[in-house]
C-alpha cells in the first residue's frame, strides 16, 4: 500500500495549487513561514500519524475504555501518541510563537490534523477537544483563568472537554437544567448531569478542565440563559497547584458503535454539593461563545467526517487495483486470467464516486480554514469581514456534507472489498462505524439543516450568500476559457441560477413568518446547497487541473485526467439530481410535514 | 412499545387486501387452508420469534461464536430458539401434509419467517440455510440422497449450509479450485478450501450437510464445468447412521461487522485426502441448480434486509413519539414544554422516508413470494409460466433494492435516536450492522444489476419485461379512476415510458455487441428499474387504501391515510429523481467507465 492516510500530491495541489497556501506568506503574522516550513510540519504530522495513532486504531475498537473503580482505563496506547503530538507541538499548532506556538495558518494545521483523523479516530479526540476547549478560555476567558487553565492545556498538563448535553435535553439546550450557585467569593456551585461528553476521564493528563453549559439562579428562561463555566476535575489552587478532586463524577461510560477509542462519559457535576466552577465572560453569554468556538470546531468535525472517508478511498483503491477476480463483461473465455477488479466498471464507479466525495469535501474543508486565516489575518478589513461571513453561511455545509457523503464514502469502500470488507480483519467496517458519528454530534444534519436556511442565509443582510455566488460566477468565468470544462461548467451555473431563485422565495416566506413551510423542507436545502458548493469547489479543482495540465509534466498527467474526471462525474452524474429536489422546495411540498403522527 | 417486529394491521392489509392470500385457498393443493389456519401460523411465528428470537438478539451480537478446539460455540440461547422454529413445524412450512409439512403457500410462510429475520437475524440464518440446502436435495438429489440426507433435515436432526466461495475467487464462481475426484464406488474425494460459509459449525444438530460447489477431473473452464455435491460433516451409512468425521476441517471464524450470530466459517475440505461426498443430479449443472434454488433463498435475502428495515423504523418510530426535545420552529416561547420529536419536520420526513422503503420493499418481498406460489400452484399453464418469467425478472430487484434502501432507513433509525442511537444500549445500531452484509452476500448490488440488465431483461424474449409492463399499465389505469391518486400516477407513467425506451436501446446495443458500454452503468439501471417496480407497488397499495378508505372503518382511516402519504412520498420525492440517472442511461455516460486505473 502506497499511502495510507491521505494522497500527498493531492494534498500539494490543494496547498500550493488551489488554495495558494504561500501567498499566506506574505502576511505578517506567518512572515517566518515558507513553503519549506510548511512542508516540515505535514512531514512530522504524517510520520507521527503513521508511527503512533495508525497502528493502534483497531486495538481501540475491540479495546473500549473501561469504567474502573469510577475512572476510565484507555489501552497503554493512547498516552505515548498524544504525548508524541503534543511533543511535536502540534496542540499549538496555530499558537504565537512567543507562547510556544509554531504560528502556521489553519490551512496548514487542519492539513497537519487531517492526518491523525485518517489514522485514528479514537485518539484524536483528546487532543481535538482540548484545543477546543483552550480556545474557548483564550477567547473568553480572564487572564487569571488563562494562567490556571489555559497556560497548563498549551503546556499539555491539563486535557479539556466540552459538557453540553443532558439526558433530558439533547441537542435542545435550551433546556438544560445544570444550575451554578455563586458562592460569594467569585466561584459557582454547580449541579446537574452530563452525558455523551466524549474524553469526560481519563489519565492521560494531570487534570481535566471542562467546560460547561450550565444556568445561573437568575438566568432568564432558554437559550438567553445559559453560562459557560470551568470546571476541573481537579481542583487549582491560586498558585496553579492541584488539589483534591473536584465534586465531578464518572456515573459511567457509554458504548458506542464505533469511535471507541474516545471514551464517552456520562459525568454528574455536584452530587455531593462540592462542585467548584469559574464563570467565563458574562453570565448568559455561554451559547454565543460556544457557538464562535465551533466555527472552527466544525470545520474539525467536517474534516474528521472527510479523512475517515479518504482513508477508506485509499484502503478500498489499493485492494481494486491488487485483488484479481472475474473477467471484463465482454470477455467470454474463461481460461483468460482473472482481472484486478479495479477492471470492472461498477468498482471504478464506487471508487470515482468516493474521490468525488472525498476529495471534494478535503478541498473544502481546507477551503474554510483558508478562509479562517482570512478573518484573522487579511489585509484588509473588507476581506476579513467577507471571509467572516462567508465562513459562516459554510459552515453548516462544512460540517454536514462530509457528515454524509464521506459516510457513503465508507459504505461504498465496504462494498468494493465485498465479503472482506465486512469482516474486521480489514479497516473499512471500522472507517464507516466511525463516521457514522459525524452526522450527528456537534449538530445533526437536521440542526444544521435549520442553521443554514432558518439563520445563517439572511445573516448580514444576506451578505455572505451574495459572496459566495459572486465566488461561483467567478469561477464559472474563468472555467468559461477552458473549453474542456464547458460540460462541467453548465450543469453549475444552472443550479446556482435556479438555487438563488429558490433561496430568495424561502427567505420571503420566512421574512413573513410562514417559517413552518419554509423550514420543512430544509434537508432536502441543505443537500442542494452542499452539492451546489461543493459543485463549485470542483470546477475549480478543474480548472487548477487544467492548468496544471498546460505544464506538460509528463508524471503528473495522470493525476490531473483523475481531478478532471472526478469534477466531471461530480458535476455530470450528482449535481443534476438536485433539481429534483428543488422542484420539492420550489413547490413547498408539504408531504412530510403534512404526514400526521397518527397516520405512521 | 406497541409492535417490535411488523405491523400486524399491515400484514393483514398485505395479505388479505392487496395480495388476496385467500384466493389460494381456492387451489387443491391450499384446499384444507383459510384465513383461520394462515392467520394461526402467522400468530405463532409472531410469538416464538418474540419469545425465542428477539431476546438473544443484543447477546449474539456481543458474543458471537469462538473458536474451541476446532469447533465453533455459539451462546446457549441459539439452540432453543431453533428448536421451537423446528417444534412449530416451521422449516417445512411449505412442505407437503404427507410428509409432515404445513402445505402453507409460500406468501404466509415468508411473512411467518419474515418474524423471525425481525426478531434476530443471526439465529435466523441456521434454519435458512437448512431450508435451502432441503429444498436443493429435494429438487435435485436422488432417493438415497433424500433418504439420507434430506430426511433428517426435514425431521429437524440435520442442518445444512451452501458452500460456494473460495479465497481467491470471491463472486467469480467459474475460478473455484475445488476438486472432486470419483472413487470409484459412487462417491467423491473432495479437496479445496472455502470461505464465508454461514452456519458451517455448530453444535445445533446431529450433522451438517454442505453443499458444495467443486469441479470433477473432466471438468470444462468456466461456469459450465462446477458441480454440485453433498458433504457431510459427519459420514452417514446406508442405513442412516452416523459415522466417523467427515474429512472436514473448521479452518477458523470471521468476524464480522455485524451479523455476529450467525458464524461464518472458513472451512477445509480433504486437508487429509478422505473428504467424502456425494454428486448431486448430473456433472456441470452445478451452478444451474443453484441458481434455480436461488430464486427463493434470494427473496429470503431481500425480506431478511426489509425485516431489519421495518425493525428499525418501528423502534424509531416509537422513540420519536415518546421522547420530548425541543419545540416546532415557529414556536418562540422557551418557557412552552418540548414536544415529542415525531413533532420536527425533519424526523418526520426521517420516518415517512423508512415507511416507504421498508414498506414498499415488504409488499414486493411478498408479491414475489405470491408469484412464487403461482409458478407452482396457478390453474393455467400460461398463469405458472408468466409467474415464472416475471418472478425470474424480478428477482435481482427483490434481492438488491431492500438490500439499499431498507440499509438506508436503518441509517435514519439511527439519526433519529441521535446520540442514543449511535451507542449500543439501543438496538438500531446493530440493524444497520447486521442489514450491511445483505448489499453483498448472496450475489452483490453490481452482481444483481448485471444479472438483471445482462441476463435476465432478455430472457424469453423480453417476456418477463412485457408482462411487467402490461401489469404497471394494468395498475395505472385502475389508479385513474381514483382523482386523488392522479399526482402519483402521472410520475409513475412517466417513468414507466422513459426506462422502456432506455431499455430497448440498451438491449439493442448488447445485441450488438457494445456490452462493455451497455453495461458499464448497470447500477444505475438497477436503481430505476427497482424505483419503477418498487412506485408500481406503492401505486397498487395506494388503490387498495382508496378502496379501503371508501368502506368508512373509523378505526382504519389513520392506517390508509398513512398508506396514502407514504406512497405520495415515494412517488413524488423518489421517482421524479431516477430521471437523471435515465438521461445517464441514455447518453450512455462513459464517465466511470473511461476512468483510467492510472488516474486514481
Amino acid at each position: 500500500m502506497s499511502e495510507q492516510l491521505l494522497s500527498s500530491r493531492n494534498l500539494a495541489f490543494e496547498l500550493y495549487e488551489v488554495l495558494d497556501a504561500e501567498a499566506l506568506t506574505a502576511r505578517p503574522r506567518f512572515a517566518e513561514h515558507n513553503r519549506e516550513t510548511f512542508d516540515a510540519a505535514l512531514g512530522t504530522a504524517r510520520s507521527l500519524a503513521e508511527k503512533y495513532f495508525a497502528p493502534h486504531n483497531r486495538k481501540g475498537d475491540e479495546h473500549e475504555p473501561r469504567y474502573v473503580d469510577g475512572r476510565a482505563e484507555l489501552i497503554a496506547e493512547v498516552k505515548p501518541a498524544v504525548q508524541a503530538f503534543l511533543d511535536a507541538g502540534l496542540l499549538n499548532a496555530n499558537r504565537d510563537f512567543d507562547v510556544g506556538g509554531m504560528q502556521l495558518p489553519s490551512l496548514v494545521s487542519q492539513a497537519c490534523f487531517a492526518h491523525f483523523q485518517a489514522a485514528n479516530a479514537g485518539t484524536t479526540a483528546y487532543p481535538f477537544l482540548t484545543m477546543g476547549a483552550a480556545n474557548l478560555i483564550e477567547s473568553f476567558g480572564d487572564e487569571t483563568q488563562k494562567r490556571l487553565f489555559l497556560q497548563p492545556m498549551i503546556d499539555g498538563r491539563f486535557f479539556g472537554t466540552m459538557a453540553l448535553t443532558e439526558p433530558h435535553a439533547g441537542s435542545s439546550l435550551a433546556d438544560i437544567r445544570t444550575r451554578a450557585e455563586p458562592v460569594g467569593d467569585g466561584s459557582y456551585r454547580l449541579k446537574g448531569n452530563k452525558i455523551f461528553i466524549s474524553a469526560g476521564d481519563h489519565e492521560l493528563s494531570e487534570n481535566i478542565v471542562h467546560m460547561v453549559l450550565a444556568k445561573l439562579p437568575d438566568a432568564p428562561a432558554g437559550v438567553k440563559g445559559i453560562s459557560l463555566f470551568i470546571v476541573p476535575k481537579y481542583r487549582v489552587d491560586a498558585d496553579g497547584r492541584l488539589g483534591a478532586r473536584n465534586d465531578v463524577t464518572l456515573a459511567g461510560l457509554f458504548h458506542k458503535m464505533g469511535w471507541r477509542g474516545t471514551t464517552s462519559t456520562a459525568l454528574n457535576f455536584g452530587d455531593n454539593g462540592q462542585c467548584i466552577g469559574y464563570l467565563v465572560g458574562q453570565p448568559h453569554q455561554g451559547l454565543a461563545y460556544m457557538f464562535q468556538m465551533m466555527n472552527e470546531a466544525r470545520i474539525g468535525v467536517g474534516m474528521g467526517a472527510v479523512m475517515l472517508g479518504y482513508a477508506g478511498y485509499l484502503y478500498s483503491l489499493d485492494y481494486a487495483r491488487q485483488r484479481p477476480q472475474g473477467r471484463q463483461v465482454d470477455n467470454k473465455d474463461p481460461h483468460s486470467p482473472p482481472v484486478p477488479i479495479i477492471e470492472h466498471a461498477d468498482v471504478r464507479r464506487m471508487l470515482l464516486m468516493q474521490k468525488a466525495y472525498v476529495e471534494g469535501a478535503f478541498d473544502l474543508g481546507l477551503y474554510a480554514a483558508r478562509l479562517f486565516d482570512d478573518t484573522h489575518t487579511a489585509p484588509d478589513a473588507t476581506t476579513r469581514e467577507q471571509a467572516q461571513q462567508l465562513l459562516d453561511l459554510l459552515t453548516p455545509i462544512v460540517k454536514s456534507w462530509p457528515s454524509a457523503f464521506c459516510l457513503k464514502a465508507n459504505e461504498l469502500a465496504i462494498q468494493i472489498l465485498g465479503g472482506h470488507g465486512y469482516t474486521r480483519d480489514y479497516p473499512v467496517e471500522q472507517y464507516y462505524r466511525d463516521n457514522r458519528l459525524n452526522p450527528i454530534h456537534e449538530g445533526t444534519e437536521g440542526i444544521q439543516s435549520l442553521d443554514l436556511l432558518g439563520r445563517k442565509l439572511a445573516q448580514n443582510g444576506g451578505a455572505g450568500l451574495k459572496h459566495l455566488i459572486r465566488l461561483i460566477a467567478a469561477t464559472a468565468e474563468r472555467a468559461s476559457h477552458h473549453p474542456n470544462l464547458d460540460a462541467l461548467r453548465q450543469p453549475l451555473e444552472q443550479l446556482v441560477n435556479r438555487l438563488q431563485a429558490a433561496t430568495l422565495a424561502l427567505l420571503g416566506d420566512l421574512a413573513q413568518g410562514k417559517a413552518a413551510a419554509a423550514l420543512a423542507n430544509s434537508a432536502l436545502y441543505l443537500k442542494v446547497f452542499g452539492h451546489c458548493v461543493i459543485g463549485w469547489r470542483w470546477l475549480e479543482q478543474a480548472i487548477h487541473a487544467e492548468l496544471g495540465l498546460l505544464k506538460e509534466v509528463e508524471a503528473d498527467r495522470d493525476f490531473y485526467q483523475g481531478k478532471l474526471q472526478a469534477a466531471r462525474y461530480f458535476l455530470i452524474w450528482e449535481v443534476p439530481g438536485c433539481h429534483t429536489e428543488l422542484a420539492l422546495l420550489e413547490a413547498r411540498d408539504d408531504t412530510c410535514l403534512g404526514m400526521h403522527e397518527g397516520w405512521f
